[in-house]
């Protein structure tokens, strides 16, 4: 089951540099695991924002709210989840 | 290059039931002509809505412009298109 | 899987009264089944509005979706969804 | 009398960890009394967000302030109140 | 228990002088005859906008909609619905 | 002449309990004397939120901004005022 | 007493040429008499738009609604009245 | 002086296809007689919907409500204007 | 060339009083020296908020800037700028 | 291919001066080395506002979210990207 998610990430003004990397790093390998095992199909870059679109292939609700609530970047994300369905004229999948 | 699109669609309620269903069938016929060529290359169906989260990949701008403006469903269409760049965390493409 | 959906529903003005009252049996019928099947959870107005928060247990965002665009009145309704996973602190479900 | 209560947790981000986990429990043991004796009749997580979905069935707008305004977390939450009636379609309650 | 009731009128610009007289002479004398016998305790215009707000005293939320979905222009009425509790500075009541 | 007034009030998450004591109390006996004298009308919660409904009956816009400026809160409240017309369907008042 | 008024204007996509050519002459009838008397202080088109803004004094909430409600094109516009009060800084007035 | 302008066009559905055409013709002289005068500099589609934005040199706020106003489509458009200044880092102009 | 600009002022909670008597001070100062040299014609404020209304004659958008800009408050200032034309119907200016 | 760029900047009110100057000062020269290299077409600053409207013409999505991420201001800045394409009634470009 695939849904689309808009995050957009504020980091507070005052996080020390090395923080901030350790906390990039960090979502760096949470994502890039998640991608390789296949639930995170697709992570982009809004242009010109600290955003991303990500689109997620999960058993459901619960797995999708884990995954997200797992990001080491969590507290700092606002995400906004759009559920996807089947679309008719869709042709491939 | 890539661009989120989302589109809802507003058909007005005196539309005669023919007129719609050949719109309906001329928009799925563009549409799967654009997915089996490549450029259309997710096409989902917003969970409850009449609205579509949909995926391009064009040369650029005025592509993309001419391809969404040829939907024949177009003039009942709300359309807000997002850019999209390469995500530094992105794995796979 | 549960999903929350807000629907405003907006019948044309010039909607004649019988069409409005078969339209209306028609959802009433669809409705109920739905309820009565264990899928259409909770169904309740929003006080002083023509609308309605319900909630829905269905396998997925497939299903969600053509419970919703199945409704008499989808053509008539805006439906915004959430969709909900278990909350730690929840006692009973 | 039942009411939909969306609420949005924002917590301080320099708020220390052990703060943050004694207002946690806090929360939890009030909530869960509250769920026990029936006037939290449901909880659910808005997924991908540290926010909440909650019904409650209370005497009246007084005894639901009384609740919501005693929560341990009240401070850092945007709630926001639906008063629900019965819907003419429903068929369980 | 109070309501405090935003109501915003709009009247379809082809609705004929007759029929929008019939409809304001039903919609002042339901209005009066709540506002006499208790239940609608205030009722204001918003200075320069066809729009009122509305202060209702009933038993709950079913007893509110049942007023507000009565009213003769409930059709063209757009409200939003405030739910009030006891202040605890406020002197009278 | 009366104006409808929404107050949402926003403490700094560091103010000292005590400053936070003595501010309400401030406020308390403010908004007492104002409700006394006649010009404060009404005084309502909005049930869950840290916010208020107010009614005022003052002699016109600057004796309401001298009022809500004098506001012990004021430079934590956020006000949006509403002036208030007879509405030709009220009975009382 | 000033009030300044945003007022947008929506005419009805089919009303007759001539229609609109009364009403407008009506219109500046009415907007420039209520000028003259000194009650329309100003009145500035928002550069772009068919929309004013608009100051008013007069002497409270009831006469600014009786003026604005007897715009002959009261109907087809939405109005939006922000009550002004002296500014502690203002030197003329 | 400059400013941007962001237009959205919205054309009646049920306008027959000869009076669009006729509406189309006229906007397309009327703006290209503009640009070739120096006044409308540029003229952006923006990418995906029926909208431009454009940047207008002219004398001031009422040369640019005359030329906007005089848009053959202007009752159809919604139109936004951002007065436009020197921007201290600007190199070329 | 005249221009409508509304200023919110939001003051940090922390800053000293001697800072922000200092910074008001300083700011009437300015307010009151462009009003007496006849470009800013009209200060009102809005009421119950910590807001104004200003209308400025000036020669262009790059005065207006660069009088905005150069309010001693500027830094916590929202302000937000309307372009005003001349009204076909206004009399007197 | 060109891009529209709204952006707004909000520096944190505790920055001291000498970094708020070194950071203008990056900022200026790295906008200026866009500026002469041709990809940063147009820089105005909205009047009024911290706020300045950008055109950029690049090779596409990823180079424009190169060139915005590396503003020396990047981290203050809120962008909004529109995508723009050729208008069919442009004249000059």
């Amino acid at each position: 089951m695939l849904y689309l998610v808009r995050m957009d990430v504020n980091i507070p003004a005052d996080m020390p540099a090395e923080e901030l990397a350790r906390l990039q790093a960090a979502e760096r390998e949470y994502s890039q695991s998640l991608q390789l095992d296949g639930r995170f199909k697709h992570l982009w870059r809004v242009a010109g924002e600290y955003a991303n679109y990500s689109v997620f292939e999960v058993s459901g609700n619960d797995e999708l709210h884990e995954l997200l609530s797992g990001l080491p970047m969590f507290r700092y994300i606002t995400a906004h989840v759009t559920p996807l369905a089947t679309h008719p004229n869709a042709v491939q999948r």
